[in-house]
């Protein structure tokens, strides 16, 4: 009996072995990741990197999910900060601020940065951790996207699901990696990547702690994007990872610093070519700028993902 | 052959499982301890927690291993300051630095925790935390405790040891959550304690990253104590601990915070009672102060760690 179940669920396993990544195109971009993560799997290889040493990490809005026409977070925070000002409208103490409570997403985008985390830090305060990711959750439940009328977390890249699930069945450590709010990000990572609060690195606000709870705070923010990447992952995991993905300049310190060490190592972009199914933008706009990692990619050994031809699907 | 192997195994696992704590006499500590992990770990208790919540965090100094007559890591600092002033006398710009070059650890003590962070932000920045890290191993190679001779990474405690490895054979995730610098423990806590870089929480200066490489440098600090350690937790782990472990008054909030969740929790404070064996210290002095802890533990329902009747052993 003992026999025929070992029997069954090795070809079991077979079966998912056969192809670990089937929404991939069979193109040069699956096979270099196949290729990198058995050389670094395989005991005799001498490539072979420890389980415990095999950190992936990933950007999210872009690399994950899709960040277009504007990053998701900002679309919670217009909502939430329309529903705080509802009820307190003297929190909109600057023309940013009163454009993002009355939805008009383009003057914010165009304030810039300063802008945004205005936006954020006023949006994203005032309550605990706890009640905050309630609101999150209840918010994904419910938005839709203004093009493509999904759910937020329907526009997973069904890929990159396939990959992390891939790393992760050959022991990697997956971890995100991204400019987006800590808090914001932890209110999904796990249903939507089965990625734990635990490996989710971002930006992060002020708090205080008071009376076995912690409370957001508005003023200065650690942002988790450009160099801030290389130093969040040097303060939270400690160690230099040996894979990482991303789309956008904001992910190259990233990705350098991942590809600087002295073992092997991978590093990815993906480009956003596909307008048909997903949006098409590299060079210009405001999000996901994707210019010095284009141009530097080939002589850095960089992989780059053509979403129209290295994907069969995109969405789940 | 398999039958055999399967029940050599076993009969291996169970001649563990008899005694997680063999260090820890048979006390009212070393029950509710494994009281409580038996009450989280059974699928068929309404106390079961699933073992990805199963969180627990630990104090370093005092909790994992000694903090007299003075924090080891404060030893580092005033080696490594002596060592940088050698090559270069400018950068001993205070009366504080002056004395802690020459080793007069009792001035530097007595300038409180600015004089303290001086001394730390001076020998701890200007190196790579790869470089930093060296130097700490090579220290900690060398260095011997003032009064008892040893290592000081021979100057864990044993049943700690015991209580770490116990609670991850149970599933647990163990962490260290400490005032210690965290480039500073994450040099050793691998070794010592068998905690991964990742699972160190601690003090973080400012860095910058340059060309592949973190440089520490000096600045402001977040102190990862009192307070400072439930924001840690919650911007680092993201989830209530359901274990703590500490031994001072700056490890109160910590101990609130993981006790004041719904669900079931234990928090565990170690009294340093044992003069002959170790040291003796709680209510007054420069390090490791316990006064509220003590008093509040009873209606708290925190256990406190006599560590003269509680514990067979103090060091490996």
């Amino acid at each position: 009996m003992k026999y025929f179940i070992a029997a069954g669920l090795s070809m079991f396993a077979s079966a998912i072995l056969a192809d670990p990544l089937p929404s991939w195109s069979e193109t040069d971009t699956k096979q270099a990741i196949i290729n990198f993560v058995e050389r670094v799997t395989d005991p005799t290889s001498p490539d072979y990197v420890t389980a415990e040493d095999r950190v992936a990490v990933f950007d999210n809005d872009g690399t994950l999910w899709s960040e277009q026409p504007v990053y998701f977070q900002l679309a919670y925070a217009l909502y939430s900060l329309e529903k705080k000002a509802a009820s307190d409208p003297s929190i909109l103490t600057s023309d940013t601020l009163r454009a993002a409570a009355s939805g008009d997403v383009e003057t914010v985008i165009e304030s810039g940065s300063e802008g945004l985390l205005e936006v954020i830090a006023v949006s994203h305060s005032g309550m605990t951790v706890n009640n905050f990711q309630d609101d999150v959750v209840n918010w994904l439940e419910n938005a839709r996207h203004s093009t493509t009328g999904k759910r937020y977390t329907d526009m997973v890249y069904q890929p990159m699901q396939e990959l992390l699930r891939y790393l992760r069945d050959e022991d990697f450590q997956t971890y995100i990696v991204s400019g987006g709010g800590v808090d914001f990000m932890r209110a999904f990572s796990k249903e939507a990547y089965n990625i734990p609060n635990q490996q989710v690195i971002g930006s992060t606000g002020p708090a205080e702690y008071s009376d076995g709870e912690i409370i957001k705070l508005a003023g200065d923010v650690f942002i988790n994007d450009k160099e801030g990447k290389p130093l969040g992952i040097s303060s939270r995991i400690g160690k230099r990872p040996i894979f990482a993905s991303g789309n956008s300049d904001g992910d190259f310190a990233m990705l350098e610093y991942t590809t600087a060490g002295p073992g092997p190592s991978f590093g990815m972009l993906l480009h956003h070519t596909d307008g048909e199914r997903e949006f098409a933008y590299d060079r210009e706009g405001h999000i996901g700028v994707l210019n010095k990692g284009l141009d530097e990619s080939g002589e850095r050994g960089w992989v780059i993902i053509d979403m129209a031809s290295d994907w069969k699907q995109v969405w789940p």
